[in-house]
């Protein structure tokens, strides 16, 4: 009893000294002493520390089965980026944010098959690869793809006027690891903003655009699984995402193409919009 | 685009550099510097990220009107402690926490009334008063009460078999400064183990329990409001406590009484218990 700020810290510490898993007690070691380092170094109110449990509880509030303000939040401070940094393979292709709309399972869909259900955006191809870093195909890879449409809405946020599994889809990679389906251009849109993480960034004058993209899990037996996006190469906001995910090797161009015969192949009309992506997976760890 | 782990810290700072209200700005570049070295330096894997982003939703989505499990979070942390040191006046009664049940306004009631609806704890009459940190009496101090029964309940954790208000009471000073009131002796009790926080301290291998106290908030005019407890000095767990508030100067006799004339000058029987419990306030700044 009768703690300091230090001696105080000492305490928790000591409390937690006796926890049996190793790395939790490194977690919450590590966590409570940033924790109080921040606390000590910015002297906050009573007042300002309940206005901090309001936030963060409406932040666990907000959330659901289709909305995850957490995930949000720690996108908008940089976390999630910075956890994809820490954890990003040196080979292979560059990860990025998982992002907060990949709650529901993708339906399962075959190669050439649409994952736009509603017809209403601008025509696309994707097509690509997955490889290991040597360059062998991954036969048989999934490919778990979810985007938003033409209007910059996923389907979970507009489950009146979407169908639900719109601009979703899990594919399986062909014997030469080779991927193809049809889509709409996505759009860039605003992260959402109807929730404390919104009033926060209104509050530090931060716009909540996210330049297009589509959103790729890729996985095979043997390698590590890659969470990553296409950007869209000429998106507005490509130079200034709000949770700081693109990276340059990411930015794909969505390229127009206009030969009938190109656009018979995959089953659209000219013209058309085509990207492509070639991924590289690293081997897992034995 | 393609930060490094520390050009992304400078990125997200810069992001905030224009947030109007210096205050905010400043606690936001806090918080994030040191967001980003504790995870730096614990190098989570996207599933520890995942499990913490899902132990905090958890934490939001355990509150509600009459829970809030992030002041638990807080207190089990020492955060709500280290706050409450950090805004400690340097003269008068010590502060310590708010804690989690005080989420419903204290019925208000005469000087020498019970806060106990129920009558099947040990009597207890507590006295004490209000003065300037000079000694001046303040009269009409408002004294705000509430405490868990014998048992280790709040009212509002058992809605079923305690009657609303039971153990809470909002009293003002007589024009001497003084108040008392009956109640019964509070028993220590284990901080509520159903939420994500009860499973940290079972994965920390910690206690939940606090030492038995009764909550203060005592109030006057131009003096800064004071948020404390009347400790029970022979009370298990008074050495340790699982939120670390317990400070020496709060700790209270709650002495055993045998004199009839002195209960019926309470209208309580003899034998009884008896804590008395002098409060100064700091003149608020002007």
């Amino acid at each position: 009893m009768d703690h300091s700020e230090s001696s105080l810290l000492d305490a928790v510490l000591a409390s937690i000294d006796e926890t049996p898993d190793p790395r939790l007690r490194q977690i919450l070691t590590t966590v409570t002493r940033h924790l109080h380092a921040a606390v000590r170094e910015l002297r906050p109110t009573n007042r300002e520390w309940e206005q901090a449990v309001e936030f963060l509880t409406a932040v666990g509030q907000k959330s659901d089965a289709t909305r995850q303000e957490f995930v949000l939040l720690s996108d908008v401070l940089g976390v999630s980026m910075l956890v994809e940094t820490i954890n990003g393979a040196d080979t292979g292709t560059e990860s990025t944010v998982l992002g907060p709309f990949h709650m529901v399972d993708s339906p399962v869909r075959e190669l050439g098959e649409s994952i736009d259900l509603v017809g209403k955006g601008e025509a696309c191809v994707v097509t690509g690869s997955v490889r290991d870093v040597d360059g062998t195909p991954l036969a048989g890879a999934t490919i778990d793809v979810w985007q938003c449409d033409e209007n910059g809405f996923y389907d979970v946020q507009q489950p009146d006027s979407q169908p639900a599994g719109n601009g979703r889809g899990l594919f399986h990679a062909d014997d030469k690891g080779r991927f193809w389906f049809r889509t709409v251009v996505p759009s860039h849109y605003p992260i959402p903003t109807d929730g404390p993480v919104g009033d926060l960034l209104t509050a530090t004058r931060r716009h909540p655009y996210r330049p297009a993209h589509v959103h790729v899990i890729a996985e095979a037996p043997g390698h590590t699984p890659l969470t990553t996006h296409m950007f869209v190469a000429d998106s507005p906001y490509i130079d200034g995402d709000a949770v700081f995910a693109v990276r340059g090797s990411l930015v794909t161009e969505f390229a127009e193409v206009t030969e009938p015969a190109y656009a018979e192949r995959y089953g659209v009309s000219a013209p058309f919009r085509h990207a492509h992506f070639d991924i590289r997976l690293t081997r897992a760890a034995a």
